[in-house]
């Protein structure tokens, strides 16, 4: 038993410190391709957990690693320098829906779908919608300030925060922002902990806004001929003063495998999907529905399906889902990269996935947030572990981030940077930006324990 | 002539640096009650310009006061420690309104209310609506986080700025963020300089979000017997799966001053006034006003303004605006102090605001934004700058932000800290938030050159 292992135990209660090979093993990955083991895994359960934690660890200099769920897409919560890994997938409780003050009071170990759910149950609204959300948690979603097809109209994450409980590298604990709907106090502390990828602190406990649930649902999936027409009715729906709850996309290639997948009978005619979802009070989104159908004609839609209730909604969205599935029926690897363009430049993405494919032999599958250009870009590959392959797939990474950031882009719209993302970190954010990431780092975090080796480093 | 205008004109184009006594004595002040004259005032025209002020005051340790329109309400660019006061507000061109991307690109001295126009024109819409829009400009809105009345459902200025450039205090550029919709490149340093009010850099650029705008507008101004009464409706409202663009409520004493100076007719029967606007597709705005002025009845609304376009909306607004020019009327000083409370505490804030008038004998008027808690609270004066007068009525106003505090509420939702409410930010943000904010301060502004003498210190 090593040392760390003894001196954790004896801070924390009993059963919350563990060198079991199975807690190793499973805190040593999340979705991504890497893996280290740390040396221990502390189970928190309380922020007086953190504290102690947080307190051995400065004085020790020990690499904390936070983790909620663990299903992160960039390695962002692999220790890859051991040290502890610091899970708080047992803090897990909703301590308060509160409709009256419009908040949620959660730990940051509770599944965020829970959360959609107890909102929802008193006809309130939590709106952040990651796709893994039946399995992701608030904590992880903050550290990667997380999206989701209806952020398009509601907002990411951070815009659902309107406080944290955190810990400080040394052990202090902050109480950042409230629950007040505005608060100009002070720094926006509380927002830079959302996205800061468990290098700022450890939250122990977040203040959720939550609105009124809309009435209903409604969504058109219309076919086009191409991914340019697709485009332009993005645009068109925008500018005709229409703010839809979400505008998803997906091109030829991945509409190809669904064919595949489900039957070629199972989807409309054309080289490219839209799906516009709108919500509000019934009779609003019955007539707003027809007069986006009629619309959606005139802008050369192929084919309209209708979904004019929630219930009829999940149909369209299971079709969604089905894309990601028949990906993987492919049998290849999917590189899920969820880069991001100004949205001007959606057809240029598409076009250059296409040269890129062509250029270096490897599929590549665009689908995803076509009203705030957060195109998911999946790169599909043989066998990623096999090293000719990897260099290959690798080479390839390089030139669509590369081409991404020469398009006014982003590396990453709502998974973080991790370690999957590293490589690009530095010509993205450029040196003096960097510099100020050092700097805000090396206040909050003297001896640089928080998730060491990831972006920073 | 003193050396720092010299160097300074050495360093700068013709006419950019002045002395005159004009221009020292309107760089002195901005809505608030203090007064301090820089040494010179530096008006700014491009980025470089800044990048070489900040260099020279940084090496000189020379504080540095950047000032937007100076409409502010707190004091927060008053230089209190003289040395530079840095104007952006010749820095006010429009550089782009992009449909296509959804952004506009400004300079931080355009107006907001110009950023509105132009982006309206267009068909697109940029909702922060500080109630000063037509003076104050995107500047002192990021540097205070301004909010106003549609930021119910549309989110404060920090929800809108989606990359700024900034020159550090040792006249670093930084280009943080960028024209995308999303982007998780980093910590969000972006949101970080909003709110940060002048103390962590100087935005030059800002990249602002813009969506779609909202087909038609339609209002409700509705009566009741009391203010609990309305605060029930507003909480009814939302429990009902609406979400207004506005909700704003005003109080007995408010409308007592405005029937005094409107007339007693111009204004319904009963205690308090809440006004409701709802955006969308013009049939949808039709239906839901309707709808919900069916709603108000059975909430016991005495009677019910409809306002079904935008024209109509105007009246209501105005009377709106009418609120403060009937307090201003009354020939008394309005210390106007935009607590927050968590929602649930409206109808305690009021009922405490009409306590503290009974034990100090000033008089205080309650009106503001009722679906976030934001309530503007104020304290009507004889003449602040008598002593008497200001001893009075900072001894209300203590005791006013301490029961604020005390209740879970936030000290500013929209004005900033400044010097107004430096008494209080201790008590605010208590002793390891406060700890980390000079931390982060001195990580980017290593000798405290920018906006010095204000909250931190």
């Amino acid at each position: 038993m090593s040392t760390l292992y003894q001196d954790l135990s004896a801070l924390l209660p009993d059963g919350q410190v563990s060198v079991a090979e199975q807690d190793l093993e499973v805190h040593s990955i999340d979705k991504w391709h890497a893996s280290a083991p740390p040396q221990v895994v502390v189970f928190a359960r309380s922020t007086e957990d953190v504290e102690k934690v947080m307190k051995y660890a400065n004085e020790h200099e020990v690499p904390v690693y936070t983790r909620g769920a663990g299903v992160g897409y960039v390695g962002g919560c692999v220790p890859v320098q051991g040290g502890i890994a610091l899970s708080v997938a047992k803090m897990d409780e909703i301590l308060e829906i509160n409709t009256g003050d419009g908040v949620a009071v959660v730990q940051p170990g509770v599944i965020t779908g829970h959360v959609q759910a107890a909102a929802r149950e008193k006809g309130w609204y939590y709106p952040p919608d990651p796709a893994s959300l039946k399995e992701c948690s608030i904590g992880g979603n903050i550290a990667t300030n997380a999206g989701g097809p209806r952020c398009l109209k509601y907002g990411v994450t951070k815009q659902y925060i309107l406080g944290v409980t955190v810990v400080t590298a040394t052990g202090e604990v902050l109480k950042l922002g409230g629950r007040c709907h505005k608060n100009k106090t002070g720094f926006d502390l509380t927002t830079l902990m959302c996205g800061s990828e468990g290098m700022l602190g450890v939250v122990t406990e977040a203040i959720l806004r939550i609105i009124p649930h809309p009435e209903t649902r409604g969504m058109l999936g219309a076919s086009f001929v191409d991914f340019s027409a697709a485009a332009a009715a993005v645009q068109a729906i925008l500018d005709s003063g229409v703010l839809p709850s979400a505008l998803e996309i997906t091109d030829a290639f991945t509409l190809a495998a669904a064919r595949d997948y489900l039957g070629e009978d199972a989807l409309p005619p054309g080289d490219a999907y839209l799906m516009v979802e709108i919500d509000g009070k019934v009779d609003s989104v019955q007539k707003e529905l027809a007069s986006l159908q009629a619309f959606l004609k005139e802008l050369g839609a192929l084919r309209i399906n209708e979904a004019p209730d929630e219930a009829a909604c999940e149909e369209i969205w299971q079709l969604r889902r089905d894309f990601s599935y028949s990906l993987k029926h492919t049998g290849l690897t999917k590189l899920n990269e969820d880069v991001v363009v100004p949205r001007s430049k959606l057809v240029d993405l598409v076009n250059y996935a296409r040269k890129l494919q062509e250029d270096t032999g490897i599929d590549v599958a665009c689908f995803g947030h076509a009203g705030d250009g957060n195109i998911h870009t999946n790169l599909m590959v043989k066998d990623y572990s096999d090293p000719e392959t990897k260099e290959k797939a690798d080479n390839a990474l390089d030139l669509l981030f590369n081409w991404v950031l020469d398009h006014g882009g982003a590396i990453t719209g709502e998974h973080g940077v991790g370690l999957a993302k590293k490589r690009w970190i530095g010509k993205a954010l450029g040196g003096p930006v960097m510099d100020a990431h050092c700097a805000i780092k090396a206040a909050l975090d003297p001896k640089g324990i928080l998730n060491p080796g990831k972006f920073l480093d």
